[in-house]
């Protein structure tokens, strides 16, 4: 199941989408017992009755999601977000494990840079390398606090997409990334949360971005170091990770040839990070208005 | 003035501290209106309210402070940390600031880590290397985006204490120090805010920390790299700042000595950060119950 949250006149609201005979996506509006996602997600018994309400309905005539106002789904106590967790390409014969880590590197992103899936990220005054990430988040459904390797995936509510925006000229200034990734709006999260029923295997994800109409990405998570169910179990070692909060596994490296022209972005940009079994997420980059400083 | 958070039978409430003619800091447990810390900071009128409020009382029948509960004074949206900001002594001769990094290093450390002034930090089970940071944090009171270095003290709403409690061991194991930083409770605060006024300047203020009865860090905020004024601009300018947040401005060396006999803190450890015209935030340490993961 797919599950928005959207605004409405009486504040944010869950939603679940279904797709109609035609191939439009659809929301149901979910009732008040059910209309905080995050809640959805860590309660198997709600999570049910969204389901039962959710195939109540006659597709059709439920309102379109391209009319709905869709907010970031989840609202996150913290956004967790690994760095370098893709390998690389390595020729026949050279073992692909030979330069990983031990342990995964970890980062803070503030609850300011979290934006929704329809908001345009604003490129910050004087800000000169601004990079996009396209990264598959774990959203966590339950609490989370020294979990075994075996349990870990059992704290996972849902999936979704997170772009790790990213100012690469304040993150080469310091030992330290969080100038470099901390920007207002820095981490547009969704557009849906996708529960793991449809998620049968993590680590068997299709991660793409296309820029221009160009794919700059292309790498299963089947190539990353550190599992889903690692680095929840990791994690958890050392900090309690509460349902809501966002995990982001970090970005795969830019193709070569993508790597070879790549350009900071700028105003009028979009970047698209799509995902198997996950969707996409269109984010638009703007110059700030110097004005409104 | 000085402004606590205490815990009551209907939920948390700003306080104010005054001292009565025995040397005793009493409680003025403050009227709905000012029932938020960070509202009072951020709002002049209702601060010089909460003054005319304090001074009201007869000082002798106010509740004892050691009798409330004291919170966290504030919950911030965000912790921003500074790593090296404190200049090292150097021989005479020698240009104290020659060593000085052009931007500061800025780390974050997630909400969970924020604990009160009488909460005892666990040492998280298997932590090998945990350890004190004693620091002057400001507390954010007005709004700051984008502002400028001369009007950057205008969005000090208070300064605090933090102990920013670090596990060097986690730290040491990857580039980025979040796993060192954010284990929970690792961010005590308090005990109280004291506001700008009672801080003429905020660049003259010592900072001490005493372990085991032994001062192990004595260092003046004047040798600072970075000033309270400085950090807020900068910040300012790569992300917003919001009333509540709190900026922590990084922490003095160990004395040589001290750090000659460091040894990583223990269950039962008690460490006081203690800072001139701040006050004081003692914190004990326990080991973590097993039994309880």
């Amino acid at each position: 199941m797919r599950l928005v949250t959207i605004g409405t006149s009486a504040g944010p609201r869950a939603a679940s989408v279904v797709t109609d005979a035609e191939g439009t996506d659809r929301v149901v509006e979910l009732a008040d017992a059910a209309a905080d996602l995050v809640a959805i997600l860590g309660d198997p018994d709600l999570l049910a009755a969204v389901r039962a309400e959710t195939d109540a309905h006659d597709r059709a005539r439920l309102p379109r999601l391209d009319d709905a106002d869709l907010l970031a789904p989840v609202v996150p106590g913290k956004i967790l977000c690994l760095g370098y967790n893709y390998r690389g390409h390595v020729p026949d014969g050279v073992d692909p494990t030979a330069n990983d880590p031990e342990w995964p590197d970890v980062f803070v992103k503030t609850p300011n840079t979290l934006a929704g899936p329809c908001d345009a990220v604003v490129i910050p005054p004087g800000a000169t390398d601004v990079d996009y990430e396209g990264e598959v988040a774990i959203v966590i459904g339950r609490r989370a606090q020294r979990v075994s390797l075996e349990d870990a995936l059992e704290h996972v509510g849902g999936y979704t997409i997170l772009n790790d925006v990213s100012d690469r000229a304040w993150q080469r200034r310091q030992s330290q990334w969080a100038l470099g990734k901390c920007s207002d709006g820095f981490a547009p999260l969704g557009p849906w949360v996708v529960t793991p029923d449809e998620v049968p295997d993590p680590q068997d994800l299709l991660v793409e971005v296309v820029r221009d109409g160009v794919v700059t990405v292309s790498q299963s998570t089947s190539t990353t170091i550190f599992s889903v169910a690692f680095v929840i179990h990791h994690l958890s070692q050392v900090l309690t990770l509460e349902p809501g909060d966002i995990v982001s596994t970090g970005t795969p490296q830019k193709l070569s040839d993508a790597q070879a022209v790549h350009r900071p972005l700028a105003d009028g940009d979009a970047v698209t990070v799509r995902v198997s079994r996950l969707g996409e997420l269109t984010t638009r980059f703007v110059a700030a208005q110097e004005a409104a400083a």
